[in-house]
């Protein structure tokens, strides 16, 4: 089990691109969202599954508990999904001390929505703001990846 | 993935008893039910640990995916649950044609409550029913473990 700590904040321009690679594709679907445990599956570049599960635990800090599952396993299990599947690109582009920022572009129903997170190791740690950052959103449920999923 | 097609029944008497072993310690909780996936955390004789995903699907047969996970994230997995903790013994009986009974004994708040399974290989594969069987209850949602779990 890890313990997530993360800051959300929207994207405001394209400067951040200069820095990025390609990116992965990323498909995912959640199995329940909204009670104690939120259950996602993540199908990475059509490669890669994994079942993620995370505590519900509002705020900044939630327990976080990963498994790696075969491909075959993880389509069927978006077909059992609650809700639609998200599409996204994400980029990673490194930051001062350690981090990087993980920037998500979405595509289909959320298209031309951007979102950059980046794991801290405490909740009070300091980071570098990039010019191309937007509002903050960390908290803000419109913007759960769970909540885009809903509607996706 | 797994497709599993139970039949599900009351236990009238012990007489079952003479053929069972020692058994194993279930405990079991769901991180999620009632919606299209249902997900169940089971720690075996406090040594083993699964994550079973299941679909809604009514009737017989649902789909299974199960995956080994570690007994400590089993256990903060629990903590996660909604409803209750389900605490059974379970014994397995051989029955004709290589299948076999699964009797699960409930400790705590279902203390008396004892279900016998078995698993077909087909909807309307024939076995033999032991003396020892109550009502079928197949399909029943009383009779659910996640059911149960609710008010465990």
């Amino acid at each position: 089990m890890a313990r997530e700590i993360e800051r959300k904040f929207l994207v405001a321009g394209d400067a951040w691109r200069r820095a990025a690679g390609e990116g992965q594709r990323i498909r995912q679907a959640y199995l329940a969202s909204g009670g104690p445990a939120e259950i996602r599956v993540r199908i990475c570049d059509g490669a890669r599954a994994v079942l993620t599960i995370k505590s519900a635990a509002p705020g900044l800090s939630r327990a976080e508990f990963e498994y790696p599952i075969p491909l075959a396993d993880a389509e069927e299990l978006i077909a059992l999904r609650t809700g639609g599947c998200l599409e996204k690109r994400r980029f990673t582009i490194p930051a001062d001390a350690g981090l990087r920022w993980e920037i998500d572009v979405f595509a289909g129903t959320h298209q031309g929505l951007c979102l950059a997170e980046i794991e801290l190791a405490s909740p009070d740690q300091a980071f570098a703001m990039p010019d191309w950052l937007g509002a903050e959103v960390t908290g803000d449920p419109r913007y759960y990846n769970a909540t885009l999923a809903r509607t996706a």
